[in-house]
Protein backbone atom coordinates (compact mmCIF):
# COMPACT_ATOMS: atom_id res chain seq x y z
CA UNK A 1 0.00 0.00 0.00
CA UNK A 2 1.58 3.06 -1.20
CA UNK A 3 -0.17 5.38 1.03
CA UNK A 4 1.03 5.66 5.07
CA UNK A 5 -1.20 7.98 7.44
CA UNK A 6 1.04 9.60 10.18
CA UNK A 7 -1.84 11.68 11.69
CA UNK A 8 -5.21 12.94 11.56
CA UNK A 9 -6.94 16.26 12.44
CA UNK A 10 -10.34 17.35 12.26
CA UNK A 11 -10.61 20.49 10.38
CA UNK A 12 -14.67 20.50 10.85
CA UNK A 13 -17.37 18.42 12.41
CA UNK A 14 -20.38 18.93 11.39
CA UNK A 15 -23.71 17.32 11.13
CA UNK A 16 -23.66 16.06 7.67
CA UNK A 17 -20.04 17.01 6.37
CA UNK A 18 -16.94 16.63 8.38
CA UNK A 19 -13.50 17.59 6.83
CA UNK A 20 -9.77 15.90 7.62
CA UNK A 21 -6.64 16.85 7.22
CA UNK A 22 -3.96 14.07 7.28
CA UNK A 23 -0.81 13.93 7.39
CA UNK A 24 0.55 11.16 4.76
CA UNK A 25 3.73 9.54 3.20
CA UNK A 26 2.92 9.53 -0.15
CA UNK A 27 3.81 6.76 -2.49
CA UNK A 28 6.79 8.29 -3.63
CA UNK A 29 8.18 8.15 0.03
CA UNK A 30 7.76 11.86 1.02
CA UNK A 31 5.35 14.13 3.60
CA UNK A 32 2.53 15.31 2.45
CA UNK A 33 -1.08 16.41 3.76
CA UNK A 34 -4.51 14.45 2.33
CA UNK A 35 -7.82 16.81 3.22
CA UNK A 36 -10.59 14.32 2.92
CA UNK A 37 -14.25 14.66 3.47
CA UNK A 38 -17.13 12.20 5.54
CA UNK A 39 -20.36 12.39 4.70
CA UNK A 40 -23.43 9.36 4.87
CA UNK A 41 -23.22 6.26 2.55
CA UNK A 42 -26.42 6.44 0.02
CA UNK A 43 -28.58 4.57 -1.61
CA UNK A 44 -30.81 4.61 -4.42
CA UNK A 45 -33.83 2.76 -5.93
CA UNK A 46 -35.09 1.06 -9.35
CA UNK A 47 -38.69 0.17 -7.92
CA UNK A 48 -40.33 -1.25 -10.80
CA UNK A 49 -43.88 -2.12 -11.09
CA UNK A 50 -45.69 -4.85 -12.70
CA UNK A 51 -46.46 -2.58 -16.16
CA UNK A 52 -42.64 -2.89 -16.45
CA UNK A 53 -42.89 1.11 -15.09
CA UNK A 54 -40.11 2.84 -13.01
CA UNK A 55 -40.60 5.68 -10.33
CA UNK A 56 -38.59 8.73 -10.42
CA UNK A 57 -38.54 11.68 -8.32
CA UNK A 58 -37.38 16.00 -9.35
CA UNK A 59 -36.84 17.72 -6.37
CA UNK A 60 -34.96 21.55 -6.03
CA UNK A 61 -31.42 20.66 -5.53
CA UNK A 62 -29.87 23.50 -3.71
CA UNK A 63 -26.14 23.08 -5.11
CA UNK A 64 -27.22 22.91 -7.91
CA UNK A 65 -30.03 25.46 -8.00
CA UNK A 66 -32.12 23.65 -10.65
CA UNK A 67 -34.95 20.88 -9.97
CA UNK A 68 -32.97 17.34 -10.63
CA UNK A 69 -34.57 14.16 -11.89
CA UNK A 70 -33.80 11.01 -9.77
CA UNK A 71 -34.53 7.80 -8.51
CA UNK A 72 -35.59 7.57 -4.71
CA UNK A 73 -32.85 7.21 -2.62
CA UNK A 74 -30.85 9.49 0.03
CA UNK A 75 -28.43 8.87 3.09
CA UNK A 76 -28.10 5.71 5.14
CA UNK A 77 -28.79 7.50 8.08
CA UNK A 78 -27.13 4.70 10.50
CA UNK A 79 -29.62 1.87 8.81
CA UNK A 80 -28.16 -0.31 6.77
CA UNK A 81 -28.02 0.33 2.91
CA UNK A 82 -31.28 -2.31 2.41
CA UNK A 83 -33.00 -0.82 5.39
CA UNK A 84 -32.20 2.74 3.92
CA UNK A 85 -33.32 2.06 0.52
CA UNK A 86 -36.89 0.94 1.65
CA UNK A 87 -37.39 3.70 3.59
CA UNK A 88 -35.81 6.60 1.50
CA UNK A 89 -38.62 4.91 -1.37
CA UNK A 90 -41.80 4.86 1.04
CA UNK A 91 -40.82 8.26 2.44
CA UNK A 92 -40.21 9.70 -1.17
CA UNK A 93 -42.71 7.70 -3.27
CA UNK A 94 -45.31 6.16 -0.65
CA UNK A 95 -44.60 3.02 -2.00
CA UNK A 96 -43.08 -0.05 -0.40
CA UNK A 97 -41.44 -3.01 -1.61
CA UNK A 98 -42.21 -6.72 -1.30
CA UNK A 99 -39.14 -7.99 -2.83
CA UNK A 100 -35.81 -5.82 -2.80
CA UNK A 101 -32.29 -6.75 -4.31
CA UNK A 102 -28.71 -5.37 -4.44
CA UNK A 103 -27.82 -4.32 -8.30
CA UNK A 104 -24.37 -3.04 -6.59
CA UNK A 105 -22.24 0.10 -5.17
CA UNK A 106 -20.53 2.64 -6.41
CA UNK A 107 -17.66 5.04 -4.94
CA UNK A 108 -19.24 8.21 -6.40
CA UNK A 109 -15.77 10.22 -5.19
CA UNK A 110 -13.05 8.18 -4.20
CA UNK A 111 -10.26 10.72 -3.96
CA UNK A 112 -12.24 12.72 -1.78
CA UNK A 113 -14.61 10.28 0.02
CA UNK A 114 -14.60 6.83 1.40
CA UNK A 115 -18.58 7.25 1.30
CA UNK A 116 -20.67 4.71 -0.84
CA UNK A 117 -23.75 4.55 -2.62
CA UNK A 118 -25.82 1.23 -2.87
CA UNK A 119 -27.87 0.46 -5.16
CA UNK A 120 -30.75 -1.69 -5.10
CA UNK A 121 -33.66 -2.67 -7.41
CA UNK A 122 -37.59 -2.89 -5.47
CA UNK A 123 -40.55 -4.86 -7.19
CA UNK A 124 -43.48 -6.08 -5.52
CA UNK A 125 -44.49 -2.55 -4.46
CA UNK A 126 -47.69 -1.23 -2.79
CA UNK A 127 -48.65 1.76 -0.96
CA UNK A 128 -47.30 2.58 2.33
CA UNK A 129 -47.59 4.95 5.03
CA UNK A 130 -44.65 7.13 5.37
CA UNK A 131 -44.11 10.83 4.02
CA UNK A 132 -41.98 13.66 2.88
CA UNK A 133 -39.89 14.85 4.73
CA UNK A 134 -39.79 19.26 5.36
CA UNK A 135 -36.67 19.39 2.74
CA UNK A 136 -38.47 17.39 0.25
CA UNK A 137 -42.10 19.50 0.40
CA UNK A 138 -41.29 20.29 -3.24
CA UNK A 139 -40.36 16.85 -4.71
CA UNK A 140 -42.46 15.47 -7.26
CA UNK A 141 -42.77 12.26 -8.76
CA UNK A 142 -43.61 10.42 -12.29
CA UNK A 143 -43.50 7.14 -13.52
CA UNK A 144 -41.80 5.44 -16.72
CA UNK A 145 -41.24 2.79 -18.62
CA UNK A 146 -38.07 1.22 -18.06
CA UNK A 147 -36.17 2.12 -21.22
CA UNK A 148 -37.43 5.68 -21.66
CA UNK A 149 -35.52 5.80 -18.25
CA UNK A 150 -32.22 4.67 -19.28
CA UNK A 151 -32.89 6.64 -22.85
CA UNK A 152 -33.18 9.85 -19.96
CA UNK A 153 -29.96 8.43 -18.63
CA UNK A 154 -28.30 8.29 -21.86
CA UNK A 155 -29.48 11.88 -22.88
CA UNK A 156 -28.56 13.83 -20.28
CA UNK A 157 -31.46 14.24 -18.58
CA UNK A 158 -30.77 12.11 -15.42
CA UNK A 159 -26.86 12.51 -14.26
CA UNK A 160 -27.15 12.11 -10.55
CA UNK A 161 -24.53 8.72 -10.72
CA UNK A 162 -26.59 6.37 -8.20
CA UNK A 163 -29.42 6.86 -10.36
CA UNK A 164 -26.59 6.55 -13.82
CA UNK A 165 -25.58 3.51 -12.20
CA UNK A 166 -28.45 1.60 -11.24
CA UNK A 167 -30.51 2.40 -14.57
CA UNK A 168 -27.74 0.70 -16.57
CA UNK A 169 -26.80 -2.24 -13.99
CA UNK A 170 -31.02 -2.64 -13.82
CA UNK A 171 -30.91 -3.82 -18.04
CA UNK A 172 -29.87 -7.17 -18.44
CA UNK A 173 -26.92 -8.13 -18.91
CA UNK A 174 -26.01 -8.61 -22.86
CA UNK A 175 -24.11 -11.49 -24.32
CA UNK B 1 -36.71 27.39 -6.09
CA UNK B 2 -37.34 26.35 -3.21
CA UNK B 3 -34.25 27.09 -1.61
CA UNK B 4 -32.53 30.44 -0.61
CA UNK B 5 -29.38 31.44 0.04
CA UNK B 6 -29.35 34.03 2.81
CA UNK B 7 -25.17 33.91 3.92
CA UNK B 8 -21.61 32.15 3.35
CA UNK B 9 -18.88 31.41 5.64
CA UNK B 10 -15.78 29.75 4.51
CA UNK B 11 -15.03 27.28 7.03
CA UNK B 12 -12.12 25.99 5.26
CA UNK B 13 -10.22 26.58 2.11
CA UNK B 14 -7.87 23.66 0.61
CA UNK B 15 -5.86 23.13 -2.05
CA UNK B 16 -8.36 20.66 -3.25
CA UNK B 17 -11.33 20.87 -0.96
CA UNK B 18 -13.02 24.06 0.59
CA UNK B 19 -15.77 23.68 2.96
CA UNK B 20 -18.28 26.11 3.38
CA UNK B 21 -21.49 26.70 5.89
CA UNK B 22 -24.40 28.23 4.28
CA UNK B 23 -27.58 29.82 5.79
CA UNK B 24 -31.01 29.51 3.72
CA UNK B 25 -34.30 29.57 3.91
CA UNK B 26 -35.78 25.77 3.51
CA UNK B 27 -38.26 24.65 0.96
CA UNK B 28 -40.76 24.98 4.31
CA UNK B 29 -39.57 28.69 4.49
CA UNK B 30 -37.61 27.84 7.48
CA UNK B 31 -33.94 28.76 8.57
CA UNK B 32 -31.31 26.53 8.68
CA UNK B 33 -27.50 25.70 7.18
CA UNK B 34 -26.30 23.95 4.22
CA UNK B 35 -22.86 22.87 4.46
CA UNK B 36 -21.24 22.07 0.86
CA UNK B 37 -17.88 20.69 -0.16
CA UNK B 38 -16.01 22.57 -3.42
CA UNK B 39 -13.47 20.06 -4.85
CA UNK B 40 -12.39 19.93 -8.63
CA UNK B 41 -14.47 18.77 -11.59
CA UNK B 42 -13.18 15.29 -12.80
CA UNK B 43 -12.83 13.32 -16.13
CA UNK B 44 -13.13 9.34 -16.86
CA UNK B 45 -11.63 7.92 -20.16
CA UNK B 46 -12.97 5.03 -22.08
CA UNK B 47 -9.98 4.52 -24.46
CA UNK B 48 -10.58 1.97 -27.03
CA UNK B 49 -7.83 0.53 -29.40
CA UNK B 50 -9.00 -0.74 -32.82
CA UNK B 51 -8.81 -4.05 -31.45
CA UNK B 52 -12.00 -3.48 -29.29
CA UNK B 53 -9.94 -3.51 -26.15
CA UNK B 54 -10.44 -1.06 -23.49
CA UNK B 55 -7.47 0.19 -21.09
CA UNK B 56 -7.60 -0.03 -17.56
CA UNK B 57 -5.41 1.56 -14.90
CA UNK B 58 -5.15 0.42 -11.46
CA UNK B 59 -4.18 2.28 -8.16
CA UNK B 60 -3.23 2.38 -4.52
CA UNK B 61 -6.42 4.95 -2.98
CA UNK B 62 -5.64 5.85 0.35
CA UNK B 63 -9.19 6.18 1.63
CA UNK B 64 -10.01 2.85 0.20
CA UNK B 65 -6.82 1.51 1.72
CA UNK B 66 -6.79 -0.83 -1.26
CA UNK B 67 -5.84 -0.92 -5.44
CA UNK B 68 -8.80 0.47 -7.27
CA UNK B 69 -9.41 -0.47 -11.18
CA UNK B 70 -10.54 2.41 -13.06
CA UNK B 71 -10.53 4.53 -15.43
CA UNK B 72 -7.34 6.56 -16.68
CA UNK B 73 -9.40 10.10 -15.52
CA UNK B 74 -8.48 12.74 -12.97
CA UNK B 75 -9.11 16.10 -12.20
CA UNK B 76 -9.41 18.96 -14.47
CA UNK B 77 -7.28 21.24 -12.70
CA UNK B 78 -8.40 24.44 -14.38
CA UNK B 79 -8.50 22.86 -17.88
CA UNK B 80 -11.99 22.15 -20.38
CA UNK B 81 -13.27 18.33 -19.33
CA UNK B 82 -11.87 17.43 -23.22
CA UNK B 83 -8.35 19.02 -22.49
CA UNK B 84 -8.08 17.41 -18.82
CA UNK B 85 -9.06 13.80 -20.50
CA UNK B 86 -6.70 14.02 -23.01
CA UNK B 87 -3.93 14.87 -20.50
CA UNK B 88 -5.15 12.46 -17.66
CA UNK B 89 -5.03 9.91 -20.58
CA UNK B 90 -1.55 10.56 -21.52
CA UNK B 91 -0.19 10.78 -18.28
CA UNK B 92 -1.51 7.46 -16.81
CA UNK B 93 -1.26 5.71 -20.35
CA UNK B 94 1.53 7.26 -22.06
CA UNK B 95 -1.04 7.20 -24.86
CA UNK B 96 -2.79 10.26 -27.44
CA UNK B 97 -6.18 10.23 -28.90
CA UNK B 98 -6.56 10.98 -32.27
CA UNK B 99 -10.39 10.90 -31.18
CA UNK B 100 -12.50 11.94 -28.01
CA UNK B 101 -16.22 12.84 -28.02
CA UNK B 102 -17.93 13.09 -24.92
CA UNK B 103 -20.16 10.36 -23.44
CA UNK B 104 -22.04 11.93 -20.94
CA UNK B 105 -21.44 13.78 -17.35
CA UNK B 106 -22.62 12.62 -13.58
CA UNK B 107 -22.92 14.47 -10.81
CA UNK B 108 -21.11 12.51 -8.52
CA UNK B 109 -22.80 13.74 -5.18
CA UNK B 110 -24.89 16.16 -6.35
CA UNK B 111 -26.04 16.94 -1.98
CA UNK B 112 -22.77 17.64 -1.05
CA UNK B 113 -20.57 19.35 -4.34
CA UNK B 114 -21.59 20.48 -7.42
CA UNK B 115 -18.54 18.67 -8.81
CA UNK B 116 -19.45 16.95 -12.05
CA UNK B 117 -17.58 14.04 -13.51
CA UNK B 118 -17.30 14.43 -17.19
CA UNK B 119 -17.08 11.09 -19.44
CA UNK B 120 -15.12 10.51 -22.63
CA UNK B 121 -14.61 8.15 -25.57
CA UNK B 122 -11.05 8.06 -27.30
CA UNK B 123 -9.68 6.06 -30.00
CA UNK B 124 -7.49 6.54 -32.98
CA UNK B 125 -4.61 5.84 -29.86
CA UNK B 126 -1.30 6.02 -30.43
CA UNK B 127 2.00 6.41 -27.91
CA UNK B 128 2.61 9.70 -26.25
CA UNK B 129 5.20 11.52 -24.25
CA UNK B 130 4.32 12.39 -20.82
CA UNK B 131 5.00 10.79 -17.74
CA UNK B 132 2.83 9.70 -14.71
CA UNK B 133 3.08 12.32 -11.68
CA UNK B 134 4.92 11.35 -7.96
CA UNK B 135 1.28 10.64 -6.60
CA UNK B 136 1.11 7.64 -9.35
CA UNK B 137 4.22 6.04 -9.19
CA UNK B 138 2.50 2.22 -8.46
CA UNK B 139 -0.10 2.75 -11.14
CA UNK B 140 -0.09 -0.32 -13.11
CA UNK B 141 -2.22 -0.28 -16.45
CA UNK B 142 -3.72 -3.65 -18.14
CA UNK B 143 -6.31 -4.07 -21.43
CA UNK B 144 -8.84 -6.00 -21.51
CA UNK B 145 -11.64 -6.28 -24.25
CA UNK B 146 -14.63 -3.90 -23.85
CA UNK B 147 -17.36 -6.60 -23.19
CA UNK B 148 -14.48 -7.58 -20.22
CA UNK B 149 -14.61 -4.33 -19.17
CA UNK B 150 -18.18 -3.97 -18.87
CA UNK B 151 -18.60 -7.51 -17.51
CA UNK B 152 -16.17 -5.90 -14.48
CA UNK B 153 -18.48 -3.02 -13.83
CA UNK B 154 -21.46 -5.73 -13.70
CA UNK B 155 -19.59 -8.60 -11.13
CA UNK B 156 -18.79 -5.32 -8.51
CA UNK B 157 -14.53 -5.03 -9.42
CA UNK B 158 -14.96 -1.72 -11.11
CA UNK B 159 -17.02 0.53 -8.55
CA UNK B 160 -15.83 4.17 -9.22
CA UNK B 161 -18.52 6.30 -10.33
CA UNK B 162 -17.28 7.59 -13.82
CA UNK B 163 -16.05 4.52 -14.88
CA UNK B 164 -18.73 2.44 -13.88
CA UNK B 165 -21.26 5.51 -15.87
CA UNK B 166 -18.11 5.76 -18.78
CA UNK B 167 -18.45 2.11 -19.78
CA UNK B 168 -22.27 1.37 -19.44
CA UNK B 169 -22.76 4.30 -21.54
CA UNK B 170 -20.13 3.74 -23.95
CA UNK B 171 -21.85 0.60 -24.92
CA UNK B 172 -23.88 1.06 -27.98
CA UNK B 173 -28.00 1.87 -27.34
CA UNK B 174 -30.31 -1.21 -27.15
CA UNK B 175 -33.84 -1.08 -28.81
Amino acid sequence: MGWVRTATAVVHHGAFVSLYRDSVLRPDGRPGTYEHVTVNDGVRVVALDDNGRVVLVEDDFYLQRRRVLHLPGGGCGGQSPQEAALRELEEETGLVAGDVHQLGVIDPMPAVTSARTFLFLATDLRPGLRRRDATEIGMTQQWRQFQDAVEAVRNGEITEAGSVAALLLAQPARR
